[in-house]
């Protein structure tokens, strides 16, 4: 593992890392912040992962969430998007391929290869950052926007007992039945929609639900809002009376406007789980 | 004046917008931050100029400005660091041109043209804010960064009565002095030293002052420290007993991680001053 860079960030550490990926078959890059309480040991950490066209980047400068990370003394991780470089198989959309990874191991080539996001983001780096950091492997929550929100839902429900909570922006609900993920799904993981089942937020929340908090935002005005189809989410969880607050923003639209608005309210939901018991 | 786009951002709207530039002689674009207040009548305004290499957006998404913006009712400006387009002439380097405007109305050739960002900052953009937009003229404040921070504080000083308040993020502070600055003075304003004085902070504490309070904060760690000469600002504002508070924090450097650390401290600050009497 490489230290790409270091800056000091409201008392804590920003770093950003490189490291040979064995799940992803190439060079991976990710954002730590660090407060400064893990300095003398352990802290809680929260994931943040992106959306479309992210990297590691996008949130770590735009998503305003150190500061109210270094007030709870939660650590943030900020994985990429998706295998990058010359050897990785790649599309001309901008919802395929690399940025675009979709947080899923992929079964079908060309893609299969490097994109297998799920084992990278629910194996690797947690491994990675729990043996180099002091990060406190008992005591993880995970968020995302859009893409990310995905992600974050899906790993949640999936991985029974891992996250004490689990938050979305934006999240991409319901991607069996939408554009953003009947083509990614497809693609990644072929024809057969039954394997696709443990990737739909919706029907995992039907399924298998999450033994925790849930929290989503999701901006009136979002200009994909038809793509995301937060109706299905929002029936499912309540027709399983899942513990959950799921707000629709007026005006918002699906920017890091938006997420940045509200990420004071989803730092503070996951430390008040992060730090209970 | 047209509208590049309108983001809901805590409670308020970030908005980007394009004119044409009688000053600058070609097409402006800024952003600007209203908060919710603006809805009832004219908000304060505290200006954030920009620093090397930056265009209006840089700050604007990597900040972390809005919120603290939001809380206080206070609108938020976003010029652009220089004139740009295929007219407007360039250089080479990364400080000089597009994108280093300096905050300086170019005397010589071949940045006369165009190079008129005094004249751009300090009346132009606040006639048409103001005569646009719920922005009270009457209390407005002042900051910026690097090279927007030498930006605010030799537009404090010269321009008495104008701003209630000025603050800076690891300024120029003497920039006939230092390699930051040198170059850029004899490029747009000629060999004439005495007409560079009135744009070096340190001169201009020494020669006039302000009549307000100052806040400055530089990183320890800033890799451009020896550029920035704090030390020759620290002296002349004891030496003028000029109200000011010159924070050095350990630690941080030049990024928008340090500046994001203490934009909330930046905010509270002018917030202070423009609520004040």
């Amino acid at each position: 593992m490489e230290t790409v860079s270091e800056n000091a960030c409201f008392g804590g550490v920003q770093g950003v890392y490189t490291h040979a990926s064995e799940a992803c078959g190439c060079d991976m890059t990710f954002g730590l912040f660090l407060p400064d309480e893990a300095r003398d040991g352990p802290v809680p950490v929260l994931w943040y992962l992106s959306g479309l066209t992210c990297t590691h980047e996008n949130a770590m400068v735009k998503a305003g969430a150190q500061g109210w990370a270094a007030e709870q003394g939660i650590a943030l991780v900020f994985p990429d998007t998706s295998p990058r470089g010359e050897g990785v198989a790649d599309d001309e959309g901008y919802d395929l391929g690399q940025g675009a990874g979709f947080y899923v191991n992929a079964t079908q080539d060309p893609w299969k290869p490097h994109f297998q996001m799920w084992d990278y983001v629910a194996e690797e780096l947690p491994r990675l950052i729990t043996g180099n950091f002091a990060v406190d492997e008992e005591r993880q929550a995970i968020t995302g926007h859009s893409m990310g929100g995905h992600g974050a839902l899906t790993l949640a429900m999936n991985l029974a007992g891992r996250y004490r909570s689990v938050s979305a922006f934006a999240p991409i609900s319901n991607p069996t039945a939408s554009d953003w993920g009947r083509k990614q799904l497809s693609a990644y993981l072929g024809d057969d929609e039954s394997l696709w089942a443990r990737h739909d937020a919706s029907l995992m929340m039907r399924e298998a639900g999450f033994d925790g908090p849930v929290l989503t935002d999701t901006g009136t005005n979002d200009q994909f809002i038809d793509l995301l189809r937060p109706e299905a989410l929002a029936e499912a969880c309540a027709a399983r009376r899942q513990h959950a607050t799921l707000r629709m923003q007026p005006g918002y639209d699906h920017s890091y406007f938006f997420v940045s608005t509200f990420m004071e309210d989803h730092i503070a939901f996951h430390a008040e789980a992060l730090y209970a018991g």
